[in-house]
């Protein structure tokens, strides 16, 4: 078909002047005597272009200047200067064909919609101001974890999806099967004979791809994962999705400051990336979604993160002059009013809070010298709390045994996983990174279903 | 911990000089009197480093010189330039540390190890020559791809991994649920409640993000899915895998030629990035893997792409000196022979066939004038034939609703995907690439389990 310039390409032309052919969907349209003005969107940015239709130059003039909001256009013409005030240039139209046609019945017409009624017609949302750009931080985002790693010469790993190992217990687990809904196949004894499965055992979705990931590291050094992870909890909160992405860096002969500066190092980067590549969809969340996103977004791009321990932060905590809802004691979890307090009133800033109580963490952490603490690390931001979980992990094999028995793990499964330690182990770290909480964190957007193309959660699977 | 220098950099060093700290795993040792050799590699490129280690600078030196093949060490020391062949630099040592000890149980001791076995210790094997280079090329070739499309303002979509629709009934699907598989919630008339499954409803694996991803073209106009894709086929072939990853982008206002043009700027990009960018690696497979790889990739980097409609090649085939396995006619799908006698005899490169008959091919695909055939693509290549696939897409809504009744296929739970016609339509078109497929075509690599981390096909899910 012809050629077609994407519109956000067009914009950042020098100057004015040439011919070009531009095709996307009506936004508004807008009609005064001999003169119309079509705002179309292609969604290679957030404001499109202003398609300018003069009577005397375009034919069937009067059916084109009442053109519907969604209809498809391709429109060519000459690049101008616009006298209007936001917007550089226009497109003074010279021919214009109707790709395809929008009804008054089309769902999205221009007015203000609640989000909860746009997550019912999620196929159509992209196309609204807010999804367009919600959606294109996500794209630009993602590329630019790839460029991260890559620049760093990180390996990037596809750890399974599949898996019959449950890592850290993190969550409940859905399962994966092909034996038919009724009537499958059973032991003597009456229970379901899982032999018979696909995989000839019970197998669900990954919570996470540490524990391949290591491995990995184990070969390569650093690597990182980034793939979606699943989480079967019937729970309905605006942070929680049944399905999500996941990013996990793990890097050998490395040690838990390592661990903490690659973190700030990956935050800061994203945080600058989305303000410079990202900016005038970050100033319309800045306007429209969260008043003060940019200074919050840019304070954390500059910031220097501060490091606490764990047993200091109680301390804070029991001192703050303020009631918490949830006791503050040594041993218990931090919970995201205590995480707030601490990066907003305490620090003022992103802070590390590490070396947690090791009854509270996994039993892949490493165990400090002191007995009771192991080299966990929760990164905590103003407004959120908690957005990067890590630790170093234990890389001695007899300490990783013991602490496995004593949490009465079953051992005989996690073989490929102790064989790390036995030949060539090194001591290593690494962290987790939900990329929907990142995406919130940057955009505002206060519900994860809303970050999301097409989220999963308890009794939706729609689209 | 101590920053290390990663081998390929200081391989990459201009010239000689300095002192350097790296760290990695033995690959192995050779002692001669006062002086030892060790081969050590961190994973960031083949062939690792020399470490040069002689009895009057290195303490314990009677130990250090018998280290044993896996072992972790940390060495510091002078570059210098090698004069043994094969390698510019070697590192002569001052200081070296062990890791991490491996005993002679250590399973991948330097010898030659069938790839059967090395299936076996999929977590050790990306220690070994092979599976190094294997997935470096994977890594390197995933980031490239998004590269690829983020220099082309591609938007990168998440399509969702559960899903409750069945993308052209590609294959079977692996159900996902949290029902008891003992004693499951049933309808009156005794048939499974999937109502009181976790989304409510019967969910599965995708096959593909397709449809999905016209959606999100139909608002931002150029997309690409890259995420795995599931198939419950019980076949154990070398190229089926029950979990794979899928790259398939999708272009608003485009048609059948656009999306060739796209494939075939997408495979020449691939294939010359990874000469490239994967040199050392490449140059492994093509001695030790397949001879005359690089010549053929090479070929095809540098190839026009020929096209020739499906009915011309079936006339070729017709008239083909050779007795093919399977018929030729008119309406039949071509198989893998006749795919390779097209690129290989015929063409003597790479060729799109274009315009399937319709009744071979899925519902959604562009129905031609002819009344026979549909816009559909398969990209052919040397050695294996088939390697893209893909179609311009029905957008005329009468047309799609049509051929949907005809199929018999249930149009209610498709009312998203249809809603995408009615307002707003476009032509549009896109195409399908399986990751390990390209992985296997570049690197000679005959078996999809060693293309991919962690395989998961019938009765296989360990790791």
């Amino acid at each position: 078909m012809t050629k077609r310039t994407l519109i956000a390409d067009l914009l950042k032309r020098p100057e004015a002047g040439g011919t070009h052919t531009v095709a996307g969907w009506v936004r508004s349209t807008r009609a005064s005597g001999d003169v119309a003005f079509i705002v179309l969107n292609d969604g290679s940015n957030l404001s499109g272009i202003q398609l300018v239709l003069e009577r005397a130059t375009v034919p069937d003039f009067d059916n084109l200047s009442k053109t519907g909001t969604g209809t498809a256009l391709q429109a060519t013409g000459e690049l101008v200067t616009s006298p209007a005030a936001g917007q550089q240039f226009e497109l003074r139209v010279t021919a214009l064909t109707v790709v395809g046609n929008a009804d008054p019945d089309y769902p999205l017409q221009k007015k203000r919609h609640s989000f909860e009624y746009l997550r019912s017609i999620a196929h159509l949302r992209p196309r609204s101001n807010t999804f367009g750009a919600v959606f294109r931080l996500r794209s630009k985002l993602a590329q630019a974890i790839h460029q991260f790693f890559s620049e760093r010469n990180f390996l990037y790993v596809h750890t399974p999806i599949i898996t019959a190992s449950d890592c850290e217990g993190a969550g409940e687990l859905f399962r994966v099967t092909t034996l038919p809904p009724n009537g499958a196949p059973r032991n003597e004894g009456g229970s379901i004979d899982f032999g018979q499965d696909f995989f000839g055992q019970k197998t669900g979705l990954t919570v996470s791809g540490q524990l391949e990931g290591e491995l990995f590291a184990q070969a390569f050094g650093n690597i990182y994962t980034f793939g979606p992870t699943f989480r079967a909890e019937n729970s309905n909160t605006a942070r929680h999705a049944s399905e999500f992405w996941m990013i996990e860096p793990e890097m050998a002969f490395s040690d838990l400051a390592d661990d903490a500066d690659l973190a700030e190092e990956f935050v800061r980067y994203l945080c600058s990336f989305a303000l410079r590549e990202c900016a005038e969809d970050m100033a319309f969340f800045d306007q429209h979604i969260e008043k003060g996103l940019i200074q919050r977004v840019r304070a954390v791009a500059e910031a220097n993160f501060a490091r606490m321990d764990y047993g200091d932060a109680i301390t804070h905590l029991q001192k703050a002059p303020v009631s918490f809802n949830f006791p503050v004691e040594w041993g218990l979890d931090l919970q995201t009013e205590h995480e707030r307090y601490l990066t907003e009133q305490v620090v003022g800033g992103p802070v590390f809070v590490l070396n947690y109580p090791k009854d509270i963490k996994a039993f892949y952490m490493r165990q400090n010298n002191d007995g009771r603490t192991v080299a966990a690390m929760d990164l905590l931001v103003p407004k959120v709390g908690e957005i990067i979980g890590g630790s170093q992990r234990e890389e001695r094999l007899d300490l990783l045994e013991q602490r496995i028995d004593e949490l009465e793990i079953p051992k005989e499964p996690l073989w490929w996983y102790l064989d790390s330690r036995r030949w060539g182990s090194t001591p290593h770290a690494g962290f987790g990174l939900g990329f929907e909480r990142l995406i919130m964190y940057l955009s505002g957007m206060e519900n994860i279903r809303d970050v999301i193309p097409f989220p999963r959660t308890p009794r939706h699977a729609e689209f």
